[in-house]
């Protein structure tokens, strides 16, 4: 497996664009993406499990369960899109109708996504034109994929993209992907936007399932801010033209595939938990020694997703009270009375805490290692050989800043 | 019912001090309180449903269960005595050993109590001193109660007490309470420190009765930050000095005394709520048109909580797709295109959306009724008749400088 540039555009056949064509009220900023693939492509998605779902999450999971192919994706950024009624759903019909005739394929092939404030109707004008303004720019800039990453941020400080190759019987099959941020982030069915390419020949069922399994331990592992946004979308396409065998089983090949779908979303996530709204930092929960995953799970998401332990970690303050406060309020059972914990970091690596009595540790080395920009909480609550991760950030002055008046 | 002063020593027989002995960082600040009865009294408790619990949590689960009478309570503030191990619970043995002795009762009917910082011992022989230091100063200053509400404080802005009369059986019966907030508060059987003290006579089963009733819509529907704290106490001592005929069934009497205490407790809590670290607003969350109390429950708790919501209550920005949001990742089922939003205040009330549509409302209205110090969200779902209020408040910079660095 390589790492390779290209992002979404990495996979063969697949073209992408960005514009700024003025929902943002900053109206230089970039704010609609479109992905488009040459040839018709198998698509798999997660949605969120908010019960208010954005108008583009219902469109969408109408077109993944029931298109046979699905071949673009139009993307706005600055409006979500959500809590807007039939209206809101026949804007999602209209942005397809408009991408159907700028791209000349069928409008069931289009996938439509929304981020931003809630409670607004897009401008559906100026959407329908942006389709026909960017739909000639597709494939004309060497760096297309960078152009749609950076147009489907809101308040993230820099664009997401990442590619790899992978051989699987004897082609060479490449998966690429983009996503965005920052806010309104917490894991459940999946985060935020985001848009994996490739162009391995995968049949839709095996797709789906690579996509389901691997959600579960990167996307769904990150959290900013605890909320599950109504707009989180995850969609994966692939063309076949890599010409590798079909995958139609969990064979070896399946394997390679979802090894690297794995790479990519891993590298997402961190990203988009790194770069939450406000953050200095990328905070790392690891929980080892569980009895099972689901309960490694449960304790790291808690940690990683408690304001107090955020906030703890943007001050750089050991203070490992709040993490077994965390642990203990998560809904898992373990013995409060056995818990290690160790921070570490490119400082260093340091044991804080014995079964859940404070080691002695140097308040200093511990700054010093709670001081880098990526910070590791490792937590061993010894019942047994499961584990999992989970990503979030600090919290900062800057979230409230941006939060407390992010309309206007 | 007739509101008075007094707080913890407004009911007949009750005493109560405060003092500084060191514990806190800025040695002026007072840190240890005593509430003592001259009489033995039933009492009643509910605790934290943490996993991890302080060490003195565990000590007054025990006390309620099983000692007889309870007739003091020694509270510090500073240190939390949470993930402590062996030594945290023996020094709750040793300062109920030295109320004991000071104040001449058995040691099994002395509770503790603790909030500060999680992870570190308490200075037992201070705690110590401390006790026999306030043993004399019991019943000799006229604001007794405050100097107790005082010193239970943390990052708390002001102290919280307050007290009712009520008729019960041709007697004059006095609830009197006080609380601390003031972060890592977030509902889960109770939040936080809280001590009501009565002089009604009432059997131990009956006012575990109206103690658990209570919390439920009381102290269980506050959060300020998600954080369920190690340290959640909630303790109610009652000494008959009253005089009622002792109350032994669910009959009027128990109605009246049970009124008493929820408004006492919703006193406490709404004070806590508007007090959260950092706060410049009470945020209350009413849900009405609920199927079952259950459901309103869950929503409004979702709403009162989210990172979202609160900031945008800071910004005094009608941002009301955040609480859309909020209502739709709670886990509860409702019908998302129905939901109705007003905002009130003392400045107005406005209706925000109606069916998930925005009203079209004004903006410049909604920030004025935003921009007071007490606002409510009224969320209709239309769907039966069952409601529920939660309590919190708006989330700011200073919260974040709170707690960044908390231990220094």
């Amino acid at each position: 497996m390589k790492q390779i540039s290209g992002g979404v555009t990495a996979a063969q056949g697949f073209k992408a664009t960005g514009l700024a064509v003025g929902i943002k009220k900053k109206s230089e900023k970039k704010d609609m993406a479109l992905v488009y693939s040459e040839e018709p492509c198998k698509v798999a998605g997660t949605f969120t499990k908010n019960v208010v779902k954005a108008a583009c999450v219902k469109y969408d999971m109408n077109v993944v369960e029931n298109s046979p192919y699905a071949q673009a994706v139009v993307v706005n950024s600055g409006i979500a899109n959500a809590c807007t009624g039939k209206q809101g759903y026949e804007y999602c019909e209209a942005t397809a109708k408009a991408a159907s005739e700028s791209l000349n394929i069928p409008a069931s092939s289009v996938l439509v996504a929304s981020t931003g404030v809630i409670g607004v109707q897009l401008p559906i004008d100026r959407i329908a034109e942006g389709v026909k303004l960017m739909t000639p720019l597709l494939g004309t800039s060497e760096n297309d994929g960078t152009l749609a990453a950076e147009a489907i941020m809101t308040t993230d400080t820099h664009s997401k993209e990442i590619a790899y190759e992978v051989e699987i019987g004897g082609k060479t099959v490449t998966i690429g992907g983009m996503c965005k941020g920052s806010g309104m982030i917490h894991p459940n069915m999946c985060t935020m936007l985001a848009f994996v390419t490739t162009d391995a020949n995968i049949s839709k069922e095996m797709l789906t399932k690579a996509v389901k399994a691997n959600v579960e331990d990167t996307f769904n592992m990150v959290s900013v801010d605890g909320d599950t946004s109504t707009n989180d979308t995850m969609l994966v396409m692939a063309n076949g033209l890599a010409g590798n065998e079909e995958i139609t089983e969990e064979n070896e090949d399946f394997k390679k595939f979802s090894d690297a779908l794995l790479a990519v979303n891993t590298y997402l996530a961190k990203q988009m938990a790194g770069d939450g709204e406000g953050a200095t930092a990328l905070f790392e929960v690891k929980v080892v020694g569980a009895e099972s995953k689901e309960q490694a799970v449960t304790i790291a998401k808690s940690v990683v997703s408690s304001s107090l332990v955020k906030t703890a970690i943007a001050g750089h303050d050991a203070n490992w009270g709040r993490i077994c406060c965390a642990m203990g309020y998560s809904g898992a059972q373990f013995d409060p009375e056995k818990v290690d914990l160790y921070f570490i970091s490119k400082a260093g690596e340091l044991k804080i805490a014995e079964n859940s009595v404070t080691t002695g540790y140097s308040e200093e080395k511990a700054t010093e290692i709670l001081s880098q920009p990526e910070i590791t909480a490792l937590i061993d609550i010894k019942m047994g050989n499961a584990e999992a991760t989970a990503w979030g950030c600090d919290l900062t002055h800057e979230y409230i800043s941006i939060n407390a008046d992010y309309r206007s």
